[in-house]
């Protein structure tokens, strides 16, 4: 009997100071059991992994102390986000699979969120299914989905384009591309930033978008002091919102 | 003080014969509390989430019985999706806020995951941002990114479409649009069915889809059976894989 790959949820508070929510605000206690139980981990990051672990135990006891824990970091994703692998970097996937392979159930975990989304996790996914394990997704909370929802855009019609590019110019023309695609299929456009420049993202939206373009920025949710504004652009312009520079924040436009 | 508008998120069993999953296998404790305080809904349909209500009740109980809840439904949305409003429909929509500005909070709940995505709530939510109410969503289930988990596609770029075209030839040009699509940008394309056309959708994908690109379906997630099947269309061919009719189910590709 092969293992299953669990695809287990994280907060989301990485990385954010002093901002360690109650796990069951955001996590279904099916995914905090079920976490306490996993003894073979796929991590994104073992130290944050780590620290999610003693709060599931401060919940739900885990089955093995925490250093007895088999904790296993993902490689490096290769550039450009691309889910196409190297043979070497194949092998690499295979080997993290392997207490699957030997009976063990294994937990695939990300730094905020869920796992194999806007991370490296999911060539692990694909690497399950190849080798026939089964693959069991948990329900917790996606940043991405939480901010679309808040955002009062069009959740019928939505796509996730990840980073802008960092140059100014490069930024501008994505900026207008997507504001271009967005109008045209009316969707959703969503882009998650880094958070120490969230404020030259909205500066640099704000000043390429168009007045009518409704933009939706979520800051910080499911955290204290998390909000999302949502409006026009010329509302925006008029509004001089200042955005955190310490706290996660996803973007969302609707031409 | 104006109320918050609180986005609720429900179970993903919607329609399924007599698989009502325990609400804590989907949804963090917060979730149920919060549904348990609140008093007034606006709601994709009052009769499920009365039922929904009642599931909450047996964990923490309501604040007040059941049928002194004031439950009310959404107006229909307008076809083809699109978020724009008649002066009409405005008004309905912000007639619904009215709990808000009368200093009460106000849950927004839908049949299955998480509001105002793939429904028509993101209009009630565009009226809370436009009326100065604050949007709290809350953490929850959502089968489209459960999906996309599970799928081993590309989670750095993706979209989700909604339905195709029922109409066997146009059905068949957007199947390879999406496809042009999704390897153009190298963007998962994520899309939905009504349960008992689930196979028609799935033949009408392995007939049109070229042999190397990925496809992954994603069928009651969350329930009992459900599983995630992801492939190469040349596999799926050879596999001859049944789809279930009533279940829900999630469609993704990457070409």
């Amino acid at each position: 009997m092969k293992g299953r790959l669990f695809l287990v949820p994280n907060t989301l508070d990485f990385g954010v100071e002093g901002a360690a929510v109650d796990l069951q605000a955001v996590l279904p206690l099916q995914a905090i059991t079920v976490a306490a139980r996993l003894t073979h981990w796929a991590a994104e990051n073992a130290k944050t992994t780590r620290a999610f672990l003693k709060r599931v135990n401060e919940i739900t006891p885990l089955a093995l102390p925490l250093q007895s824990l088999a904790i296993t970091e993902l490689p490096r994703p290769p550039k450009g986000g691309r889910t196409d692998q190297s043979a070497n970097q194949s092998a690499e996937w295979s080997r993290l699979l392997a207490p699957c392979l030997d009976g063990e159930d294994l937990g695939l975990i990300s730094e905020a969120g869920l796992p194999a989304i806007a991370d490296p996790g999911a060539m692990l996914v694909q690497a399950a299914h190849a080798a026939g394990v089964e693959v069991v997704p948990l329900s917790g909370p996606s940043s991405l989905l939480m901010a679309l929802s808040s955002s009062g855009l069009n959740g019928q019609s939505f796509a996730f384009v990840g980073y802008l590019p960092v140059e100014t110019g490069a930024r501008m023309a994505r900026i207008r591309e997507l504001e271009a695609l967005s109008m045209k299929h009316q969707q959703t456009q969503l882009m998650i930033e880094t958070p120490y420049r969230n404020s030259a993202l909205l500066q640099a939206l704000l000043a390429t978008l168009k007045p009518a373009t409704r933009l939706s920025v979520s800051c910080g949710l499911s955290l204290p002091g998390g909000f999302t504004f949502s409006a026009p652009v010329s509302t925006w312009r008029n509004a001089k919102k200042e955005l955190p520079d310490k706290v996660p924040a996803v973007f969302s436009l609707l031409a």
